[in-house]
């Protein structure tokens, strides 16, 4: 099965970009009656016919359509500090991506040893995790903001916080929230939030969660909260 | 808190190689008096005194035990298949010792693009993560071996398979397995097993089982596999 991300379709026919056309012409070696699937990130789920195999511009014509292509359940918005080695968060977002995930949300907070995340770059990571894993829904990556500026941001839904400070009681996400919801949940950086950081966001509603007893890298920690979210939505 | 991985320890004193004493001495700085942690990866975890700051044989008093320190409740032993990409294993190895593992075995399947497995590498990886996640015990890492001959080892437990052929009905692990068993669990390479090797699973008493909709990375699988049997022994 071959899958090209096309954002921008509308109607019948599409041509692909100069990347993806010589990607499919000099290195895949479609011909023209090739069925390919497209996939435009807001749900449709296409399959097209190459027409015209110009390396530059290949042609294709829509042969049916799929909308809200195994649409999810719940709605999961993680915002994570990023890591200091990017690689560690484009684990994470190609990985989330896999799992499951809508938005993603890079968090400058006190103790982050990065400031400075490309975005491009991410997104990139994660259109090949969505053709790869062959997801119509293409999840959302915001710009980093600072973590007061982020936790100003309206969100309804259900608000969880992961930290390791010892502070008041932590409950399993099993306990905290429900199924079919949406859900917003805060990953600190390396060092963690600072307790002043903790408390803005417990004065915001967020709950406190706990992953168990294991000392869980930043990265590991927001795939296994994406990874329970989903699981608790099966 | 510093962290040594000292699995020949034996008694009250332990000197420190000539690799982990430079770290000791010239990079972490730690002068005489430090208390440090000890981790024999057989349960053990120690309190332990810098008593000799030679740059070259570290020596260390120590001052308390802790014996099956955070002892797993179940077992799990995932047998995979490695990636052509052997980062993508290195990074299954990391995030697996991170959630809880007890045993890795990597598989040469038909399909492996890669024959070949670096194990003292992989045990790097995982003596680091055992390090940084704080865990008393060492994954054991097997040498890579023949799908054919590990079917031929004999195991006692939860025997499950993960793949994709759509040959019979698969059901989640939740409603396979008991908690606290001991489970061996089997995850394909990227082209996923064949059906031979499946049908040779099935005649073994391998339970076949499925992660959801979503289509899996081979290092993804073998991690959701983790998450979820962890998951089900909380």
């Amino acid at each position: 099965m071959h899958i090209f991300y096309t954002p921008d379709i509308a109607g019948d026919t599409y041509t692909l970009n100069e990347e993806e056309s010589k990607h499919c012409i000099r290195v895949l070696r479609l011909p023209v009656g090739t069925v390919v699937n497209l996939v435009d990130g807001r749900g449709g789920f296409y399959t097209a016919e190459i027409v015209s195999d110009n390396p530059k511009k290949v042609g294709l014509s829509v042969l049916n359509v799929e909308r809200e292509f195994n649409k999810r359940n719940h709605y999961l918005h993680i915002a994570v500090a990023p890591t200091k080695n990017i690689d560690r968060i484009e684990w994470f977002v190609e990985k989330a991506t896999e799992l499951g995930i809508d938005e993603i949300t890079p968090i400058i907070s006190d103790r982050s040893e990065r400031k400075v995340v490309k975005e491009d770059r991410l997104n990139k990571v994660i259109t090949s995790a969505v053709k790869q894993s062959i997801k119509a829904y293409h999840p959302k990556l915001n710009e980093a903001v600072s973590y007061d500026a982020f936790l100003k941001l309206p969100f309804e839904g259900e608000k969880l916080i992961a930290h390791c400070i010892n502070q008041g009681e932590k409950r399993y996400i099993s306990e905290l929230v429900q199924p079919h919801q949406k859900y917003l949940i805060l990953i600190g950086p390396e060092g963690d939030f600072t307790s002043d950081e903790v408390d803005l966001a417990l004065n915001k509603g967020f709950k406190p969660l706990t992953l168990g007893e294991n000392r869980l890298r930043t990265e590991t920690a927001a795939l296994a909260v994406c990874f329970e979210i989903n699981y608790l939505n099966r």
